[in-house]
């Protein structure tokens, strides 16, 4: 059995559903379905995720609803008239959302219930389509189908005792189609996942009903080696093991929200991104170990914002617990930390910029200064992130060799690098202007150039 | 005004000590003389510090002493007999040896008064010959030259206090000839640096007079780029700023005491490394800043011994306060570490493998997995450390691409990089084994090659 998820730009229009539709038909096996809601159809377009959001601020501020509510009837009733299905489904989404509007007192589970009927609804208008054309499809809700999660709105996380019951969905018989990004607490609460969080419903079905396979379909053919905005076509990943994939997303690669994997990668279920709109394409496989290698590396991820905090004092290196104490009250400033290189007298702890503001800021170099006796501590921002991934390339001998020359070739400086407990990365920190730069000139020494043997 | 210092070797023997007496004779600025306790004539010699060594250890285990002092005395008595001096300092060891094991009844003070008597011994031998050649030379003790230093025996560090009364020295007429290695604590207690403490004595007398320059004279014409074990005839330093010594002498390099400098460093003297045997040559300079470069790197380190402890636990990155956490049982532990690179999911602390017992690592294992509740932990020993030197290094766009390839040239892995806080070094960890094989090609690149621009 397999589970396969479809994302928003796969379930946008009629015409990506009939294509959906025809996915789940050509494979018997693909009976465990689940769905995003209506995404952008053109650029300008408007994802219907969107529309619920605006739709409860509007109310929550006293705005008419209307104008909002009409505008998501008439995207779902476009998609049933060109589906030739009945108006019922976009009629129950006009009266269900005016009943929670009216019937909800907490703002946070009114938002989370809004935002969650854009996969409701869809669920229901394929499941029906499903039938239209002679398939056996039924559309289950997330509570029926045993998905219960912490009671944390907009961030739910998935309780360990659901899996049980989502190993029961097996006995069903036919196609099984589920919404994606929400599940409900164990008092009955809709509550919905981090954002992009159908993958996390996806892979939560595929680990409860032990899949053989998870096949996450999308836009894309295949997972790419690099941004393609940067690369014109670059190289197709064709398997990626689970701790590639963590890393890359991890560093900036879009293509699954960071812990969507974590439920399928406890099973050992293989994970598949195939493209809706060329499902004949081989797509990328996830898997927990493979034995092919394409070459050293297999992506390179890259991300800003990110920032040095520098502490110097000399004879440091003879102050054992100096290095706990700086950590210490970044701990107690709420501030996690990425990496922290070190000297013979100074030490550098490279953090996010986000979490400091200029009064945090502030204060964490005035307690450094004034707690650990330093001589010298400054925090510099603009730092970025470059990331190479891939499995066993702490053990090859030319990795870094090829990575340095060719951020040294692109005219970079390197500002740090961080090499040495991960076995499927090494990250280099340089300034963010130039991460363009470097990327393509790694991407071409890695995967362009004779030089390197695959 | 000048501080010379002359180290064991060049005092060794009386041939040695007529060397000695011309060069300060050839430079009326040479006014303050530092010396070391004779030190090895050839491979087989032995120390006069390391027999003064062990007459205390016979001593303090009962055994008969009367042999060992006898091969002290009879080592100065053929310098003096050389020079045409009197017995009387040969004499006065056998002496005051005798007095102090009668009467110091403190251990570790006994210790420290007969290591220091090879230092003052020479030290009057050399005043008195420098008389007997017709220059104004006065023996002075520690003292009276105002050397006041913490009661840490065999482990002194200096009091400030000291270089208000050193810098009376200056009034002093005629040369002054110091023994190194040792000061007084307030209470009078003769107390002994760290072993290769003469050079420390000399920093201390050239920072407390405000000397111009700080000689230190020993058996090599110049610093080498490179332990010339290792490759013939290596790169001769030049210019040395103090930063970069430091980081080369924490490092493995043994031309001076890792911490001797701190005096000198202090009051901006600069400092020259000399050969006692060919005084003309122009030596290495050690200054603060340098302003012409040989190019991007001035030297290659290496040191062994060192150990990885490495933890993973998924998700680690979401958990703040991991960091601090793991290096807050090694503070516990009294353990300092030396880097601490870190993955998403992995961290490694480096540390030096003579900090760990078996009994003391097991005990880091299972602290570290129930405290920290990790998935895996394991420690690994033999690493070995290659650290490139350079002032400006990290600012050189092509450092980390030279070094990287030199070290996959010589067919070795790196196990782990730091480079990010230091602007100084930049250091690579490998297997203890392959420190030659790696040193080597980053010598020749950095050194020999035309590719680098100097």
């Amino acid at each position: 059995m397999k589970v396969a998820k479809f994302g928003g730009s796969s379930v946008a229009s009629a015409e990506m559903l009939q294509k959906v539709a025809s996915i789940i038909k050509d494979d018997p096996q693909r009976k465990f379905i689940v769905v995003s809601a209506p995404g952008k159809r053109f650029s300008e377009d408007i994802k219907v995720t969107d529309l619920f959001i605006k739709l409860g601020e509007q109310y929550n501020s006293g705005q008419d609803v209307e104008g909002t509510l009409q505008k998501i009837t008439d995207r779902f009733m476009s998609i049933t008239k060109d589906l030739d299905l009945s108006d019922e489904i976009a009629e129950r989404i006009k009266n269900e959302s005016k009943r929670l509007l009216k019937e909800t007192s907490n703002s946070s589970h009114l938002m989370d219930a809004l935002k969650a009927m854009g996969e409701d609804s869809l669920a229901r208008v394929l499941s029906a389509y499903l039938n239209k054309i002679g398939l056996d499809a039924t559309y289950v809700n997330p509570k029926d189908a045993g998905i219960f999660v912490s009671d944390d709105p907009g961030d739910a996380q998935v309780l360990e005792h659901s899996y049980d019951k989502i190993y029961k969905l097996r006995e069903k018989e036919g196609i099984i189609v589920i919404p994606g990004f929400y599940g409900y607490t164990e008092k009955g609460v809709l509550t919905t996942f981090p954002r992009g969080g159908s993958d996390i419903t996806g892979s939560i079905i595929a680990a409860g009903i032990e899949a053989e396979l998870y096949e996450n379909f999308t836009d894309v053919s295949s997972v790419y080696s690099i941004n393609p905005a940067i690369i014109d076509e670059p190289n197709e990943i064709k398997f990626l093991t689970y701790k590639e994939m963590r890393e890359l997303s991890y560093s900036g690669f879009s293509v699954f929200h960071d812990e969507a994997l974590i439920p399928a990668f406890n099973k050992n279920i293989p994970v598949c991104i195939k493209n809706t709109n060329e499902p004949e394409a081989p797509g990328t496989m996830i898997v927990a170990n493979k034995e092919e290698y394409n070459g050293p590396i297999v992506g390179i991820a890259s991300d800003k914002g990110f920032a040095s905090i520098y502490v110097s004092k000399y004879l440091m290196n003879r102050e054992i617990g100096f290095g706990r104490n700086l950590l210490n009250i970044l701990v107690e400033e709420q501030i996690s930390f990425e990496h922290a290189p070190s000297g013979i007298d100074s030490m550098s702890v490279i953090v996010r910029s986000d979490q400091l503001t200029e009064k945090k800021e502030q204060r964490l170099m005035s307690r450094i200064k004034q707690e650990l006796d330093v001589d010298y501590v400054s925090i510099t921002h603009g730092l970025g992130m470059v990331v190479i991934v891939g499995e066993g390339l702490s053990n090859r001998v030319n990795v870094a060799a090829i990575a340095t020359t060719a951020i040294a070739k692109a005219g970079v400086n390197i500002e740090m690098i961080n090499q040495g407990s991960s076995d499927v990365s090494m990250m280099f920190g340089i300034r963010e202007e130039d991460i363009n730069k470097a990327v393509k000139s790694l991407y071409l020494d890695f995967f362009e150039s004779a030089m390197v043997v695959r």
